[in-house]
């Protein structure tokens, strides 16, 4: 079923039908994002959230299976996940923790549309639990947390003149010659976060500066992206950033918090004991963040090999698929 | 008389007319622009030329009389040297040197449209002389020849990567970074020509590179605008560029040749000793680089402060405009 972001009504609408019949979940629409919530009064309750649009259709639906593979548009980001989610709430119905599923729309696009930021703001109390699960694909290994990430424009400033004359002036394209020179002599650090090493990085991702053919420019903007670690709030992020920077005008105009992985939380244990393979940080921003500000630790772990997201030809292995299921439905129950 | 570029066809045909009734000058007419020739057979023929177009009117017509000085659109630039080559024009009737006058249109936009690049083109020989006045806004003091100038693109490459994961790419702006160092640590040349001191200069006049906030760029591009001095021809030029650059990818993207500034010609010593303050080095690219292709030396000679060519208050002091007829009168009679 197509579901890319923004059309997900005929998806979430199947969602809502398959988990009304449930007696053992109490379900909440909000807009085309579902929360299906267990209550039987357990002292811990497990978040297991997935977002159900796409990337826009390339040619590849409809989905297809080839030998163990399945392709097809959102096959491995992240509908396999999503039905893994979907089966265990049908599956489990007296599971040891309380488990709240969480199916949402938006998390392709831009943030502000964001089903599960929407939910955050009108529910925030159906998100509340102990430790999340985040079911984006991770090719079956847990990758615990997410680096925060900032933006922020570093600008150097110069004074006009004719470049007939170019002395009669200060050159700010020549001056952000020593932006360049910070970032690239920078060090990124590589700190151990809760028993994983996370990567960060510090890197231009834009410049622009001149005038007009003739003139010395006075001003040039270059515009970094500083990839931080979860043992840093955004705040020490900024801090750092201008320090990086010092003597140069910095705005910060984009930011958003990482996430501890959580993977000492007690709730995360036998789930770690039972996943084959070492846990990893996870180095890009995702959802996991939006959990992390609610006040609890979350996770990755999912169906489908991420290098694979959002190209033409993704695909999951399907045996994958039932692993992961019968994983998470042993820790849930066990 | 209003005559921005492109609307100076009032003006040019009342040229044309001031010019026709004068036995001693042959008239040719190219579009808007007016050539005025004698032919007495004189060993030498001196050119003088300005153009008649200005820039857009901005509130400072009709012009006026303040105390000494003339304000209004063009007045400086450069209707003020226009009126001294037609009175000249006028009062000269022999010479000692033949002279050939020319009024041009267009010269305040795109060289494409400039009415003395399509007389070179159409009617090279009308242009023939062994020294050329241009009589640009000049403060009254000689200024030789003209630098010339050419505008490249300096590209850094490197490799696009996700900027979670940078350190799987090469940032290309950091690349950049190796650009901006040699232009910091460039050196210009001030030589001298023809007992001139140039004044060279190497700079950026635009950078731009980054593809989105969260991918790390594989391409930077800075625009340099070098201005050299007229010993060096712009094949010199360029060579000179691609080896300050060497080892990144350069782009020559326009060029226009200096002109030498032509002091040394026997025709223009009477002339350097009747104009008061010594000669200097024209920095700016002029016309006067069209005379020095077509084969003679060339100066810069006018009326008005360059300082206030397009400013809104521009303006002449009345005086310098008799000053300077009675200059060139004397030179051309004497």
């Amino acid at each position: 079923m197509e579901s890319v972001s923004g059309a997900e009504a005929g998806l979430a609408a199947a969602i809502e039908r398959a988990l009304h019949g449930l007696p053992h979940l109490s379900v909440h629409r909000d807009g085309n994002a579902l929360v299906a919530r267990t209550a039987l009064g357990r002292p811990e309750r497990v978040i297991l959230a997935g977002h159900i649009d796409t990337v826009p259709v390339a040619g590849n639906l409809p989905s297809r299976r080839e030998g163990g593979l399945l392709y097809g548009c959102g096959s491995c980001d992240m509908k396999s996940g999503v039905a893994v989610a979907l089966r265990l709430a049908a599956r489990l119905t007296a599971p040891r923790p309380d488990v709240t599923y969480v199916f949402y729309d938006c998390e392709e696009v831009e943030a502000e549309r964001n089903g599960l930021l929407r939910l955050s703001r009108n529910s925030p109390g159906l998100l509340r639990g102990d430790l999340a699960v985040l079911m984006e694909p991770t090719d079956g290994v847990i990758e615990g947390g997410c680096q925060g990430t900032m933006r922020a424009e570093v600008t150097a400033h110069g004074k006009r003149a004719h470049s007939a004359r170019s002395w009669m002036g200060q050159n700010a394209i020549h001056g952000a010659g020593g932006i360049l020179d910070r970032l690239r002599s920078y060090q990124p650090r590589e700190p151990e976060v809760d028993g994983l090493t996370y990567h960060e990085g510090l890197n231009a991702v834009g410049i622009s500066g001149g005038v007009a053919g003739n003139v010395i420019p006075d001003e040039c903007v270059v515009e970094v992206n500083y990839r931080f670690a979860p043992d840093r709030s955004e705040e020490e992020a900024a801090a750092h950033v201008r320090e990086v920077f010092e003597g140069y005008q910095v705005a910060i105009t984009d930011s958003a918090p990482g996430a501890r992985p959580g993977l000492d939380h007690p709730t995360a244990a036998p789930l770690l004991a039972a996943v084959p393979g070492a846990p990893r940080a996870k180095f890009g921003w995702t959802d996991v963040a939006r959990f992390s500000l609610l006040g609890m630790p979350a996770l990755n772990y999912g169906p489908g090999d991420p290098m694979l997201a959002h190209s033409r030809d993704e695909h999951v292995p399907v045996a994958q698929i039932a692993e992961i299921e019968a994983t998470l439905g042993t820790w849930l129950t066990g």
